[in-house]
């Protein structure tokens, strides 16, 4: 058993399960179940529950001996670790479709993730009110509307010629991190984040298993 | 240093790892880069140096000592334990913004996923013909199509509430693996495979790493 305390460090893998960990923890909470064990909570997350436990350790005190854990606390402390207590403006480039399912997705503001600013080069598409009141401009005006709203994400959904430079623009525009969703490995600069979703990796597991299955 | 054959069995979480290693693996043999050490791989791909030389260690025999990896023996044999070095048979059900996206993701034909099979609830839709060919056909028609075609994975983009009926459709006719974009955790039966897919988990990541930085 590893020894818990708030103070411990906890590790990256860890880090990057918890998300995961406070999708069922909140439906658990609407649904008023005020203690939930190691191994339910495994099931709905489809995680083992010797690595749920061992994750939870670090969180020792919510744990309640033999029972499980206490659902509201885990919660918040998960959410207070993931700062996700916390709104986080963001700004989109690139309306296609993919940038408009994103922009609109309900669960990005439910969460605190909130579009501030959307941005394309399509001139037809400059102009246009967007469903959240946000007015899309033209990606030159970056560097005027990302410091002016004080936004700190940057999710970019152009085709791939254009992302690179994207990045740079918003990177030096004072955006911190950037979510990128174009097929093409973003660099970024020592100070800053990038992270690349690239949905073939998702695939790839799914046919890995398949092909185990057969 | 992990003794290393083909034979050994590869840890689940190194397997998880491997798509990574493949993109830039490819743009190297793209640039016609015939070895790369351990160092350049982890900085394109983002992980430490240390995790990709443990991972690499299972394929010890595509490793030049003290120069680095083959790129493309390495490409090779990691496509062969992907399985993606054969086709894999899709369907979309779902042809909103997110869908359609998808459904147009070059990356994914590019790699062997093929979209046979579009279906969409939205009488305007039915019928329709897609970029590729394929004509957009009703939910109830699932259970014909999914066995004629041999649809082995089916990928979900639909509205939350319908989204656990028509995985239920879709297993029933055939389809082993779901990729779900629907906001809300899909079941599966014991013999089948659901991924769900929230991009929420990223920005939750992203907003965590910018946390820690201020």
């Amino acid at each position: 058993m590893v020894k818990s305390s708030r103070k411990t460090k906890i590790p990256e893998p860890t880090i990057e399960r918890l998300p995961l960990y406070s999708r069922p923890l909140e439906e658990l909470m609407e649904a008023d179940v005020p203690v939930v064990s190691s191994e339910t909570l495994a099931k709905l997350c489809g995680v083992n529950p010797a690595q749920v436990r061992k994750d939870l350790a670090y969180f020792g005190e919510f744990g309640v001996r033999g029972v499980g854990y206490e659902v509201a606390n885990l919660l918040k402390e998960i959410n207070r670790i993931l700062a996700t207590d916390r709104q986080w403006k963001l700004c989109i480039v690139g309306l296609g479709n993919l940038g408009s399912a994103l922009f609109e997705n309900q669960n990005f503001k439910r969460r605190g993730y909130i579009f501030a600013a959307a941005f394309d080069s399509d001139p037809a598409k400059v102009g246009r009110i967007l469903p959240n009141g946000v007015v899309v401009k033209h990606p030159k005006m970056i560097e005027v509307v990302v410091p002016k709203l004080e936004i700190e994400i940057g999710v970019i959904t152009t085709p791939p010629f254009e992302a690179q430079r994207v990045a740079e623009m918003l990177f030096s525009a004072g955006v911190r991190a950037i979510l990128n969703f174009a097929p093409i490995q973003l660099r970024s600069p020592e100070c800053c984040i990038v992270e690349n979703v690239d949905f073939t990796v998702n695939l790839e597991n799914l046919a890995y298993h398949l092909a185990k299955l057969h």
